[in-house]
């Protein structure tokens, strides 16, 4: 089972890909989609769609996922971020990918073992569970934390590695 | 110069195209983009998105433009409202069409000459200065108006027909 994880954000939405095979993950690829921001807003969210429609094409995941979000911050940033949001969920309908949503706090027990885990030991734990991971910023090890999380291993994984 | 209004939601994205010589206006096309609701979120948003690159590929409008959002409601329906958003200026990105952006009761007040009209009597505005105008919904006519609007003669017409 080949699995995508999105980040969505205007400014750069990460993206990692990995395989499950029983209960071993693999890294397959990550990335993170950086609209320069000197665009117009179309043209921006076309890069988001068009890139992530790349990825999708290139790595042919069999599902999706992406953290839930929790619109309580300020109104135009909702916005701005429901926008990049329908850029990059278009290309996973595009590619007739499903995705499953996650609460953040979810994804971060299920890598660390406590909800309110920061970004850093996210992504310690994401390259702990996948040696040799390639990640170029936290918006990378975010994405591959929710396919990880999507995977169902994350549990196991982490009880294994803290026996 | 032919110029797209666009309207979106995500239950219902209206579209409208007008041809705008000199000082005339006229009617190209218009119609309502429903995505059915029963399909997952990603599914809908991939069909706004494919449904206004094939109306843009259709009808090559050289300019775009739509309303913009005020996000005072709830956050949940700013951020399913972003998405819909989102799919949608990526589209006019992907066919290079910029997209100017005006306040709702800007265009109100443009057309029917009060920014708190209402969706009837922008409607019967549109069908006034677009004879013709064969329109399914108020998506539909909202999506005209922003076009009408944008095509800075809304005012003049209005001025002309009133004389």
């Amino acid at each position: 089972m080949i699995i995508a994880g999105l980040d969505p954000s205007l400014t750069a939405t990460g993206w990692g890909v990995i395989r499950a095979e029983g209960s071993r993950l693999s890294f397959v690829a990550a990335g993170t989609i950086k609209p320069p921001s000197a665009l117009p807003m179309p043209a921006r969210l076309a890069i988001l769609f068009r890139q992530a429609s790349e990825m999708l094409a290139a790595y042919m995941p069999q599902t999706g996922a992406m953290e839930e979000v929790f619109a309580n911050q300020n109104p135009q940033s909702t916005l701005k971020l429901g926008q990049a949001r329908g850029a990059v969920l278009a290309a996973m309908g595009a590619a007739n990918l499903p995705c499953a949503e996650y609460a953040p706090r979810f994804v971060k027990k299920a890598l660390v073992g406590t909800g309110g885990a920061d970004k850093r030991q996210v992504r310690a734990m994401v390259e702990r569970l996948l040696p040799g991971a390639q990640i170029d910023s936290y918006d990378a090890s975010d994405a591959l934390a929710v396919a990880i999380t999507h995977a169902g291993l994350a549990g196991q994984e982490k009880r294994v590695m803290h026996a």
